[in-house]
């Protein structure tokens, strides 16, 4: 599950109540229930870099949904691996592949809770679709095929007129790392060689292979977990030093 | 489960430990450990918003202890599709219904911890008593009925010499939605009809169908995923807005 | 599992999707990650006063990890009762016994994840060893059995030439209440009597059985439920009123 419910109010917890009345052995893990409100963005990131992590056969349901009560669709991507169950607003997009995915709208109310609020469909709508679909009944008895989804605005890195690559902060951790939206094979695709990264202000030579090879409070561009090059510090948080978050934007110099 | 406990400190953890050493196979599910410290008016608003969501049988285990090592007794609640188990300190009085319901008093000790400490009883006592409660043993063979819990100051609307309905809200939610005491049948019972709420100075018309009636920002009264009307803003903070929250009162004129 | 991942990013959803994926059947419970980045002292208190309460045979998996990607090594302390999982660094030093439990350093690739990153070994390495001996691995295959683990300074409470007990605070809750590194025995070894806390120019007289032994608002000290002494305020924030936290000292006064 991914939301932005948080944990205090209990809307977690009552949709977990509503899968386990629908499917008393459902296996549910959290993934996060604290993306800033509304935020597709931010919840799009923390589904990509996780669910691939995830057994074969597991449903992701993501309830990011500031359209809750509007006409805006539910939907179902189908991968090769897994079933993701959202509202139809671009929060899906970052996982759909267009070739070999599958979008099924959900249309049949058979499969909801038999009131529905105009507040809460993740109790409503969400939870019991995907306890059923936890119960092995496919996803094309609930409603009807369909082609397209909304997306939402991918901020790709791109080249500018002096030779450089200019990237965007697509996430910041926890640990304050600055996840960018650069990934090794852009390197390799355009065949340039990576040397320094500068930002507001500051540069950051290299790419390190671990934190401890910089010392403790220094910058340092590494490789992330998620694939994407993150900026971090040894021991520190570089959102914080660099004052730097989503949407801050960096370039990249390359190798003469 | 709900307490105050926070998820930092291990609480929540330790209690689960104790749970599944009694009973291996018992299914928890979280609704919330991030109440406000010691608040037992929001404890209550959680539990019964979210209760009826789960399946017939489950044992809702709060643990709001103020009292913690006095002399405050250790009651559950007996109603037709739940057990409710927590401190006699009115946190369990707004599920409680004095004709159809049961309370008994845990005193066995068989059924806690062989020690207990004077601080922590959610470990102790609590938990305990659900994990064996949750493998089958009847509450009547853990204590003794008992015909009156302590109760807190409900909170409920009235209609003033001006003929104004009076409300306070009882829940401000993560999106800073402000839930009122007011149900739409408290409109019906009066034959009242709802024109507009009158909260700091603001006039909110009308009761909206969904939060995407109105334009982004703008404010909305709604009938709330609860039952209760809730004031709120499509893509918006109501709270900070109106600088609003428990305890705060507003008045609804009706319709001449 | 304790980590300091919090609970926005995805970390720990994503370590459990690994751990399902290896052991659909693992029973995993959280007890802390929230514990403040890198913090090993506050992790290795969690750990410490919440693993005695879960059934035999639970696996601890804690990552506290600000040396991930380096050469510190990955241990197993295994006692009587547990198996504990985490990185050599000191956090799992306080649950070690020298004369009773065995420390086996992992080497086997095998368990881990085929593509290891250099930033989060929770996902590659930590999560697939904890599933591989969930499923009933024994740890010996794992890796080579080692004398020694790294520890971290324990901060033990020691007499001063004016015969005052100087303690330490090692924790602060999520209440405020401040757990010293005193524990009654310490007493009784060098056969003191209590009589009064001296912190931050108070004075807190004896040592209290309940939180509402004192009126509300005023300071007392009481045996934790670790077994720890804790400075407290009966419904309120010691911590927040005396601006005191971990590392803060006091001086403990005996009877004349």
């Amino acid at each position: 599950m991914v939301t932005d419910f948080g944990l205090k109010d209990g809307f977690v917890g009552t949709m977990k109540g509503v899968i386990l009345g629908i499917n008393p052995s459902a296996k549910i893990v959290d993934i996060s229930h604290d993306i800033s409100p509304q935020n597709i963005m931010e919840a799009s990131y923390v589904l990509k870099s996780s669910s691939p992590y995830f057994p074969d056969g597991t449903i992701f349901l993501v309830v990011i949904d500031p359209g809750v009560g509007s006409a805006r669709k539910v939907i179902i991507i189908k991968t090769s691996r897994f079933l993701y169950l959202g509202p139809d607003n671009g929060v899906l997009s970052g996982i759909y592949n267009q070739k070999e995915d599958e979008i099924i709208e959900i249309t049949d109310k058979t499969y909801f809770l038999p009131e529905i609020s105009n507040t809460f469909h993740g109790r409503d709508i969400f939870a019991p679709v995907a306890a059923y679909l936890s119960t092995g009944i496919s996803p094309y008895l609930m409603g009807v095929k369909t082609g397209n989804i909304k997306t939402i605005n991918n901020i790709d890195p791109f080249i500018d007129a002096q030779n450089r690559v200019c990237g965007t902060i697509i996430y910041k951790d926890i640990f304050g790392n600055l996840i960018t939206n650069l990934r090794e094979d852009f390197f390799h695709k355009y065949g340039i060689d990576f040397k320094n990264i500068n930002i507001k202000d500051r540069i950051i030579n290299g790419l390190s292979n671990s934190y401890s090879e910089k010392s403790p409070g220094e910058l340092l561009a590494i490789k992330g977990s998620s694939g994407y090059i993150e900026i971090a510090i040894n021991q520190g948080n570089a959102g914080e030093l660099l004052q730097a978050g989503i949407g801050d934007r960096f370039t990249v110099n390359s190798e003469q």
